[in-house]
């Protein structure tokens, strides 16, 4: 069934506005007729529409199905992040924070851009929970906040642990580095507010291929 | 160091072709300068420029680094293809084949292009593995190939063991359908040559997102 987003649907909004609205007139869709629709909040229901909106049918509430926060430099290349972006939503992620870095190889992202290729993702796996997507932050605001585990992966010659061997179930804070790396002061910085390192192999992997790989491992670990 | 292609290194052909010698003339490298060449089949050699060719400076030999074998159906976007033979080689795969399905979105493929990304994605990773493309293979062909353990994915409402309850080291064969599924005829030929079902989790997931998530967890299988 045309799974639609309505993020006030708690509050009883029940009816579809801008591209959801433009993306129920492009499937022709008419009074009576049955779509599915989500809060991003773990909140579906299904819905019959009518003229000016919808009334719902059957209401079911869903566990967030990722305990994971991403935290990633932006990548030169915009299509690398958006493309992160739709496969981490895939897969299962409770935020992506882009992070701007000393060598981070852009300073800027295109925020609007990114939530809406979450969006697309989570409708089209057919999911109830859109990851949050806050706005690019810096670096020394990321290393303050605090998660069951704070991993931190990034090309490191002193062979630190495999991410599997390290992380337990619980909610986890992972930052993944820049192509550039982090700086020794950023490294520093991070190790003194208690972020671990970890490592993802012995491959040089790209910094979205990293992250993805990563959240895979993450939120498949065993109780 | 740069890294660079010759798939026949170890018969003695110390000298790049192709676009290898065009990426060698982009980079202005000249006599003496250092660089690495792998044959793509585990052997990795740093080496020294000289002006028809190289000289071998150092070897080292390595293991593959994945035991999978991925079968998967193209999708109707030939990007999305590209990009799984992309981060597939990063991640590490021992092979990457397109399967002519019954409901394939597509029924050609651009092998030449997918090669290039392997070799693309090889070089930039820095590895000395370039997995195995052979061209776009039927159906009927592919179940008749035998692993350690030869796995099936794809969507079912019956519930099958998750990959990771049921999967063990060894060589894998990991078949992903197609975005239309698998016909029942085919699953019945699956079924009779000993292809056992096993899920990915409850989200539906894209054909190349199931297949970069099952690769992901088959590499790190604990022994």
């Amino acid at each position: 069934m045309n799974l639609f987003y309505q993020p006030r649907l708690k509050e009883g909004v029940l009816s579809l506005d801008g591209d959801e609205a433009k993306h129920l007139r492009v499937l022709r869709l008419h009074a009576g007729d049955e779509i599915s629709v989500t809060d991003g909040k773990g909140l579906l229901v299904k819905a019959a529409l009518k003229d000016d909106g919808f009334v719902t049918l059957e209401k079911q509430t869903s566990e967030r199905s990722s305990n994971v926060y991403l935290f990633v430099a932006p990548t030169k290349n915009a299509d690398r992040m958006e493309w992160l972006v739709e496969k981490a939503t895939e897969i299962g992620v409770a935020s992506i924070t882009m992070v701007r870095c000393e060598r981070s190889e852009r300073k800027n992202i295109n925020h609007d851009r990114l939530i809406k290729m979450a969006v697309s993702a989570m409708k089209q796996s057919q999911q109830s929970w859109l990851p949050e997507i806050p706005p690019l932050t810096p670096f020394e605001d990321i290393i303050k906040k605090k998660f069951d585990q704070n991993l931190i992966a990034y090309v490191d010659h002193t062979n630190p642990d495999h991410l599997k061997k390290l992380a337990r179930p619980g909610s986890i804070g992972l930052l993944i580095g820049p192509e550039g790396d982090f700086t020794n002061d950023e490294l520093t910085l991070a190790a003194a507010s208690q972020w671990k390192k970890v490592s993802l192999g012995p491959t040089r992997l790209r910094t979205e291929t990293a992250a993805l790989a990563a959240l895979v491992l993450l939120n498949n670990l065993e109780p």
